[in-house]
């Protein structure tokens, strides 16, 4: 091929859509009326600022819990409007303030909630169990009519022709999306960085980030832009944005929630299946997007899905005279990279205080071939060496992001593998997977970090470990908000000896100043299709321990 | 590679090889005493002779339903020996009528039998819902100890480390291993022909086949030599036999019985999930098999199994009054390959009786793209290009079974897929499954053929579409036995017009008179994981048109 072809600048260049995907998502937020104001100096921590600029109203209805305000909305004390229009002002500044927007709706979104307003004074009742409440989606997840780009600038003219299956429930439940959020290049990082947008950061700490791939998600919810949110996870996705934004997320057992109709690279792979789930304020939010989904019988439009009901009966067991007993397994290092001290000591509190709860036992839980694990994940994940992601990438002459190139380039794992080599592979995952069950024994959950610290400085969330675990065995897991870095207490442990590089890189992160206020979370796993179970013990256990032991708004 | 190197004789040859296996096999029946008479001349019917040859209560043994086998057992009626001796004499004759065993275990299931015996008159109740009852097993699921070849010369030396998890379960349960069965090189046939044993003829008609894979359970179960037996299907391996010999068999929704144990190529392969299923005489010995399993949480062990319980509730929708109601769409012909005269007669023999039925509603289905669906799993098939299966026959230098042949060489859909490939067919493959599923509406089950005919000529079973189809949707589906071929009946439509070669290659192979006597059966299948509304339709079914309306044995 001639050099002047191989080199023919592309048009319009990769700058060029970036900024009108940028001044699209701008004037998108410059409808909502009364304007908002613009920020002139961002602060470190976002998260004060709503409150300075909204109505008592906006805040009071933005920071209220979702199952509360679907009651309000179903007996009309709230109309969906109001809720609407509070959540979009919100959610307009947690763009300014962290960068996690790629469009508001508000038109769409109020001819909705005006609908849906007219619906419940018409029939006296609402349309259904979500009537009336704006749901925050990431933009991956197909909205007719809208991009799908999945974080590649090549993608950038894709559209969706129709809804994502997920979406079409929820909107029959009575949901109004309002908002699509932002995600990494590849969408294959723990953070959420991309040349059409830059960089999603934390709420609690701008030089922190916001988690990934679902980061745009996190950074909403952790600014109360939205109370519910939609993420997608296959190593951690919508666990890493949960913690690092102090609310709750769920990563479900496959197959469970409907996944048809989202864009990503890998369509069609299997090994590691890709779940969507939801994030929230709430632990109630959780399991009402959780029932609602799921009392749909999604099956009966998705077969892959199971049709398991959404079992609202307790899951824990009980002793004889029927009170709860539960017998939680604390991981508290995966063996591979050791937790910051802020991790240390949310596991070490939550555990301490759980051994004093009657019915409740607490045993520690050995690692099992945790780097193994990682090995045979990372050897899943990009079968063809990468090649699907690297030519939408080059497609548009974009830079490689940093973590892209990490994850693919620089990723020992990556090759292009044969077929055979993909099963033999997949024989590995099923071994690994088996000998893990059958080490559960009588354990009913595992309480374990979300990751190595608590969210880290821009472009350095390098371990996937703790999270990609449950990927591997395919273990519903939930993340839940404990507490904050405290400078105070959370010193660095300047006598800890790095057991590998990956190890030293973690430890050399660590610095109370830096992840000052982060968030701290921690992770709830149970075994495979568990669901109900591991967000009942979650919340039996944060009753229990009163946790979170902070505020987070 | 010089060519002295190239040409080589293997050492031993395959023909040695498998005279060695022939001879442990005859050696096996030889054990038993007093020995079975050498049957001269060989009939083209089989099935009236064991009753000639064995005792009376032999044959009532054999002949009860394994349900009641089990009652007997566990209330002392019948002892293990006393019924296990009747089916090693009984499967013996099966093996030199129809060529269907690879060996029988007197010894160690005498010894087990022995051991339960004693255990019920310690304990007064049986060890479990199988206690006693004689199960017979295909040769590729490993039993410690014993070969586990899966029809390749090449493999004759290996064996099982352990049992496969299925056999343990049972094994707890109370059963007893007493015989192994043939399965055909590759086991991708819906025959059984293999260069150890040569064919496994059809008990009914020995020019005809005994279906494949599971062929060696088919015909030895049609000989009443087992009650109760272990197939796998991942494209009609159980239900071919089934239907040919004119028994039960079901195969299962994927992940709800144990695989692991079991010896095969394509290991790691989960584009077309293998299923391992029951071939039984009777419905009640497929939902024993089914409930025992489940029963005993096997997803404990192999973390990839559905945690569903076996359900004993009716699933068949009832009316306002309470009343069974069962819509059933009648599939005649699959738009590729016309059904046989004998076929099509038990399906509208059956479709006009259920008419009539209360309650039940009958309408036709019309077939969705089978052509497609079969492009679809057949290049899911071997993605490797078949590479496996033709170095595991040629590294014997055993020749290539006319079937094996065509399934991997004469296939146009085999080829050597690149992973990107695929994942290409799977997500064809996952619309295609959604596009079938969006159809169902209100049908509860649909009754449709098993094959194109009933057992065909030996080396004719080239279409694959009547049991393939459901494996590509993974549904369950169930056989059960009709009628039979009858020549005076099931004319020759010589006015037939064959719409594409395969259609012609099946038309041609009918006459009444080469299939006369074959059993003629019926499939049932319902959505994905209705495992229980399928089997519990096809018994209401067959209670209410009064099938099968002839008798077998």
């Amino acid at each position: 091929m001639p050099a002047s072809i191989q080199k023919r600048p592309i048009s319009p260049s990769w700058g060029e859509i970036a900024k009108k995907a940028q001044d699209h998502r701008d004037a998108s937020i410059a409808l909502l009326d009364p304007p908002l104001p613009e920020i002139a100096e961002l602060p470190l921590n976002s998260t004060p600022v709503p409150k300075t600029i909204l109505t008592a109203e906006e805040v009071a209805i933005t920071e209220a819990d979702p199952v509360g305000l679907v009651s309000q909305l179903a007996s009309g004390t709230l109309t969906s409007v109001q809720v609407t229009e509070a959540f979009l002002r919100r959610a307009g500044l947690a763009q300014k303030l962290t960068n996690c927007v790629t469009e508001l709706l508000p038109v769409a979104s109020l001819e909705r909630a005006t609908y849906l307003d007219s619906y419940i004074k018409e029939h006296g009742k609402p349309i259904g169990p979500l009537h009336g409440l704006p749901i925050s989606v990431k933009e991956h997840i197909g909205m007719k009519g809208l991009t799908l780009n999945a974080g590649f600038i090549a993608w950038h003219d894709r559209t969706a022709d129709q809804n994502a299956l997920i979406l079409d429930i929820l909107y029959a439940a009575g949901a109004v999306f309002y908002v699509r959020t932002t995600q990494p290049q590849t969408l294959m990082h723990l953070e959420t960085s991309s040349n059409f947008y830059g960089e999603t950061v934390n709420p609690f700490n701008r030089t922190l980030t916001s988690g990934g791939s679902s980061g745009g998600e996190g950074a909403i919810i952790g600014m109360r832009g939205s109370c519910l949110g939609i993420g997608t996870d296959i190593g951690g996705s919508i666990r890493s944005p949960a913690a690092n934004n102090g609310v709750y997320g769920l990563r479900p057992t496959s197959y469970r929630l409907p996944l048809s109709g989202l864009s990503a690279t890998m369509l069609g792979q299997e090994q590691i299946v890709p779940v969507i789930g939801p994030l929230s304020t709430s632990l109630g939010g959780v399991k009402l997007f959780m029932k609602t989904l799921i009392d749909a019988q999604p099956w009966l439009q998705e077969p892959s899905l199971l049709p398991f009901p959404w079992k609202t009966a307790s899951q824990i067991p009980t002793d004889a005279s029927g009170n709860k007993t539960l017998k939680i397994a604390v991981l508290y290092d995966d063996g591979v990279v050791r937790p910051h001290p802020p991790v240390l000591r949310a596991l070490k509190t939550v555990a301490e205080k759980l051994a004093r709860v009657q019915g409740v036992q607490v045993t520690e839980w050995k690692p099992y071939k945790h780097a193994e694990a990682w090995t045979i994940i990372s050897s899943l994940y990009f079968c063809d060496g990468g090649k699907e992601e690297s030519e939408a990438i080059e497609a548009s002459g974009e830079p490689w992001r940093p973590l892209s190139k990490f994850i693919i380039k620089e990723n020992e794992n990556v090759k292009r593998h044969s077929v055979r080599e993909v099963w033999d592979w997949t024989v590995k995952r099923e071994e690994y997977r088996t000998e893990y069950a059958r080490l559960w024994g009588d354990v009913d959950v595992i309480l374990c970090p979300v990751g190595p610290g608590a969210a880290p400085p821009l472009n350095c969330a390098r371990y996937w470990g703790y999270t990609a675990q449950w990927n591997l065995l395919d273990y519903p897991a939930l993340i839940a908000p404990i507490t904050k870095v405290d400078p105070e207490i959370d010193l660095a442990d300047t006598s800890y000896k790095p057991r590998n590089p990956k190890d030293a890189y973690n430890h050399d992160l660590y610095s109370p100043e830096k992840y000052a206020n982060a968030p701290v979370s921690l992770q709830l796993v149970g075994r495979r299709y568990e669901d109900e179970k591991v967000v009942e013990a979650m919340e039996y256990m944060m009753e229990k321990v009163g946790a979170p032991f902070t505020e987070f708004v």
